[in-house]
């Protein structure tokens, strides 16, 4: 089966209190499922494209809850490994307000998915006929032989001829900022797309510009990437953001509109960015992917879990300047 | 009995996805009655009147539902139509945040008041001893013979000297501008206030001004509606929007505060603003209608549901300019 | 794609108040997705195998929620027209407790599968290859040619040579028990294995027996059906049934035991029974076929909900006969 | 306006941890209203009759709700006295599972009725032309001022020709047994229809009997009383009982089938009870009487809330005999 | 045992209607517990130092609900004293939204604590060796013998030594502003800092300044107390404050950061200034005091209930100045 | 500080999806804390003794959570040792109805108090002017210093002279039966009084009999203990058991009486039957150690969660016998 994007990583199960609880307070919780490449899978399978997310899961009912809410949301997880062994991660959140930001706490340690080996997955069955693979800056940290499965797979992707995306998503609980550089850098050759946050880059390259055309322009200068889209946010409040993001290429810098969002859940925001952005770019068209990269991701604060429940549609009419006034 | 207003139209059992859920990930779903009518009334006997509306329900428990929510609110059902045919009509119902408005989602085709017929309802027997009759442009446009039995409501409340209000309320999905207005237009001889915003009075008489004044001095002069109230929201956020209103008058045009206004329910503001207006009326004050009126209404929007569970002394001190420091 | 079971019906929103509320008393209402057809496609999928069902759904929130819940319980939707016209199908449903039985309002008159008609679903590229199909007699029911449709999808599944099963489901909503008989009765020819009830046997063909091995005979001897599976339920309580089946073939009547059942939620059971009957006879034993069906339907009334969300080691830890101690 | 009875008495916000869970558990507690004499008129007016219930209560936004409940379930509170004094009486139940029995604890003292005095509430404008008159032990154990209340209203039923029925219900946190049977006993003189258990009829009265009717018709011999109905129940579990009622008169005693009953809130079920019951005599009927009181509580059991949210149909179904299938 | 803080006054059972509903729309409440000094001595012991709480309770259900409520959040509870008299105080809670002003309806009358008589709590056993003791003016304000009480509590606290503050609270539902002035003065005499606002300055004492600096010296001067706290709050709308406060001494004012404070729930806020205040005070340290209670009630806010479920870490953070960015 | 028992062991997170969902349906799930012998510490403060629970948490919100809620129920948790490593362990619950058997899933390893090891908790300091020191096998089975530390502690209560009692709890996920029995057979030196079950003796030290009583004289045969008490379940249904227990000590056989108890949870039934049990010999008498041990668990089973929520005066009333009418 030939897939228009292939994500590889993990999803956690994500356990938050209701109502801005904290989670001393909670008596109950509630169940989202989360990862940064399926939730970009999702995003692309809501956009009407053909989407599968590859991982390795516990085959009990908390591994099947992942993949049961993959399918719901039409991502294939034909792929996805069972094991008898080891565990679902998870991650814990609460919502915060101003001047209280928003928290997570992961539990995520030897979950099935930090035990893959090079070896596991069978890309060569598996990418022949798809188009694009896209993985996070989060799948290497998990372990050692995560990033060599990591390596394997980007490997592939361009043998196989797909688009490969990267996502820096820096994670400080998962290793140091001298450590994801040294991995990301080796995996840099392989990628054609860098989705990623100023502060990200300075971080894990250690590059810094004036601006943020020039900090992309370095990592283009440094790794060659051609195309590198930043994300830009500003957080004057926690319920209440602006919202938007530029593209980096050899030839010139796209911009897009800015979005004031009213924030229900910001999670998996970075992620539905890259959706639509690689929507645009299967289309060969890197300005719709920019405009609907960030008017999916503006929509996608407006909803719950880490998913963007969205349709073509609608994120046509964002992109198109929709009202506020009630749809009837 | 007599009653201080005659409500006539449609109410639909209201199905909402829980905190921002969108339908597509609804578990549950919060049930609220409503229905521009109704509740009109509801807010009408909220501020201490007598109220009554009118409808056609199936005779099940989605139909009793529907009556006893209203009695729970103050209005008097004794006059509903129960009928074992058709159907309750619903509409679903999403909340949101910008840049995602929130949205409406109808399923009330077949419902037992798009049956109805004229000589269904005796008018005759409910009429006499009553002051005032409000129906709204939904009512009409249900279905041919809807909108025949809302001609000969009309018509007995000018009989019975009732006052009658008309809030326009176009719903595109209903029918088009066309045909809203030349049934519309049909009915005006019998209205003696209007309610409405600039954008119906465009979409359904075509009539356009360059103030709001003009538009509704160009209703007056086409129909001879004697008042005409115009409510203005700005929606710079989906959470938060200005909300205020006029009322034209043939001799001079009255003018209110605005309220700046958190959003928690958008829905049925425009049907207690309605309520407020006619209270006033109904003490042959028109400052104090508008006053009233758009106070209830900024206050509705902090209610969930159709509803506006207010009391007359919090219309009468917001009114005042209360503040938003807790009150105990 | 060939698949072990075709399903094709009607799947609908199924909205139910908690904690035995009553309709009237609802502030909230639990939102499910059950169909006959579709709960015995996933009962297929949950043990393990492929299969898909197919319907006519309106394109719109409602209509995906539907085909998403489908996914995520591992049925293969990639068949299911959508239509911008109809709409989606609701049933409301109350739990009851001695003396007062459950109760289902249904609310499906006019759903986008009422006007399905002959040529719209190309059986001839979805048949191939794939072992067995699926229908109750609720399809016929929803109209005129949703019966053709049906006669269609029937006879195209004999001719790929598939096998056919049929559970008579009468509804009396529907149709007249004459109506049902003369319908069901040109589709038997189709039919190779009937699952119903000694009740619904008298109450669509008119056969009675002195014994259900009777009256699954006189079923035979009418329409030539080789195997005929029969519900048993003793329904002392609202809250405890006993429950067991027997299963007719031409040469022997097969028995399993019976189960006595805590219940939690009956709809779904028989479809749930059906679809560990057609798991057991796809691997050509019958017996495991019946032994199977109780025990998976035995579990089912143990989950909310229409769908088994069982695994296949339990439905075979219980047919071995676990026991109620808590497995840790 | 005319009622087919007028209760006189309490009602409190009743206030239960949801699942099961002790009070010291609780983070959320479900709201309900009730009390003996409004859920009989809740009653009465479910099998379609009049019913108006009076009470005083003080006038702020929980007094409200408790009239809000009285009108959504079907009953006039026209006649409720609103004060700004005192307050609302509570209730807090923990619902139980065997061994641990159901528990109430009441908040109640001080509440606006315990305040009421004779000459509050214009007997001789409201009860003519109404037809019954129904009130309960608890009413003259509020206070001494209310029980000089409960007889005048009892002696103005009498002189405007409304038969009077009490129903015991004798509270121990109210009284001790001697003052309830001082009291009573004085009111008995008044009362045509009793409705009561044998052992309240032994704490009350110190009658006792070597049977129920024995015990009867020694109520009768010292009070002259021409009908007494007495409620049996077994509990041999918290979760199941079976209950079942006589009604004793000066020519026979009458008896009806009992019913084995699933329990999800006993509370209010004696109270419905005496709905029925007078219902039936309304209609000059004591078996029916009989009949549909024992049905309607047996229903009423499986209902959360101490109103019997029944309909006329279903309460004739359950004395012919309904099944406990799903009813569809 | 020794305390860093002793609080004395009352604790009540708080519901709260969810989702910004309605008391009169509420089917269930959400059950917190709360009370001035009770919120204090919990903002102490979430810092990490002791502090206990007494108070007069009955012992019931509710009364150990109060108590289990306070272990939880770290505070002792053993010099509580329980009576089988009296009731546990409640309070009813409306969450706002502009222009509607959150409300708050207390159930209070009659609770243990009101009676409470001098020499019930053996004060001189439990304040030696303890450092601070904390009262606000509600305590005295619930009966002449609670303000008796209070006096003795105070006296008793000068003598062991014991650093001595008062939040003065004023409650216009419980006294009169004269009333409260007359009481709250007599006991200023062993006060040694004062935490309140200017508004309750006015309406207890009747001082009124030019600016806040001026007020709190006419305080000074009047009564001599060596440190006057205020909270400044604007309140522009209902869902977002800006939030701050001053500490006057004799030597200078100290001034701190403004926060803008995005508002889940703003009961409680006040007292948790108080515990950071008194926190940066007991390490003498009057500007961390300062800062300190200024940021953990500016979290407060974004915290449901009336306890500040913080860390000191986050405090610490927070002062310093953390970002609005998710912590991971 | 002298408590009346102290406990050792892990409590972990727990975690169920409300009425009766799988986990695979699960989009909230309820939180409870518990571990076998916190459960135990419960009990006994419940019924009015000092009790303190020593283990080994995570130091984040989630290990301030499990000591948050033994507060709350009235347990010392001033000795548990926090540390910034590891985890706090969850479990994961679904309750079953027959045939279906309730399930639980741990997620447990790498918790904390996996890594406690010998010398980390102070015994001499703590244990000093205590009475009772309890654990369970599933303490020493968490891991191999766990087992050693199991043992120091055990060692150390002889040696201050505190009873020392074990529940077996044999845990078939942690280690085998071989393994479990060459652990507790090494500790079983200091036990005083084993709490289990006849399958339990079994599965751990091999031990059979042909009857309770010869099971329980053979380990005082091999071991020496002088109390062994035997909890006897027949579990005909989930929802309903019969439950009951003997004391076998060297010179008699006490038994008491058995309860049909109807299950709302039947987890940490076993534990708040030791925390009876204990409660009674703390007061020297055998015989109300069994009565109140099966009174209280009997109880427990109809509350949710693992804490017996009960008071000394109802397991009293239970013992005595109290019937299952609602108690006002």
């Amino acid at each position: 089966m030939a897939y228009d994007l292939i994500g590889f990583g993990e999803s956690m199960i994500r356990l938050a209190p209701p109502a801005f609880h904290r989670l001393e307070q909670a008596r109950s919780l509630d169940l989202k499922i989360g990862g940064a490449e399926l939730n970009t899978a999702v995003g692309i399978a809501r956009l009407g494209r053909k989407s599968t997310w590859i991982s390795r899961l516990t085959d009990n009912s908390l591994g099947r809850l992942v993949t049961n809410h993959a399918r719901e949301a039409g991502v294939d997880t034909s792929h996805v490994l069972f094991t008898p062994e080891d565990r679902v991660g998870l991650y814990f959140l609460e919502f915060g307000a101003a001047p209280r930001a928003s928290g997570v706490l992961y539990d995520r340690k030897n979950s099935a998915i930090a035990a893959i080996k090079p070896g596991m997955v069978p890309w060569d069955s598996v990418m022949p006929g798809s188009r694009w693979f896209h993985v996070t800056g989060i799948t290497p940290a998990l372990s050692a032989t995560a990033a060599e499965a990591t390596h394997e797979a980007c490997a592939a992707a361009k043998r196989h001829g797909l688009t490969v995306s990267y996502d820096l998503n820096y994670r400080a609980k998962l290793w140091t900022g001298a450590e994801a550089g040294k991995c990301m850098s080796e995996l840099m050759r392989f990628c054609d797309v860098l989705i990623t946050t100023e502060e990200d880059i300075e971080k894990v390259f250690g590059i810094k510009g004036n601006s943020y055309e020039e900090a992309a322009a370095k990592v283009n200068e440094r790794f060659g990437t051609k195309k590198i889209a930043i994300t830009l946010r500003e957080n004057p409040l926690v319920w209440k953001n602006t919202w938007t993001a530029i593209l980096w290429t050899s030839t010139k810098v796209l911009r897009t509109r800015s979005f004031e969002v009213e924030i229900v859940d910001r999670l998996g925001a970075g992620d539905s960015f890259a959706a639509g952005l690689i929507h645009g770019m299967l289309d060969s068209d890197d300005q719709k992917g920019l405009d609907w990269g960030i008017a999916m991701s503006a929509i996608k604060h407006s909803i719950p879990g880490d998913f963007a429940w969205v349709t073509a549609a609608e994120v046509e009419a964002t992109v198109q300047g929709g009202g506020l006034r009630i749809t009837r």
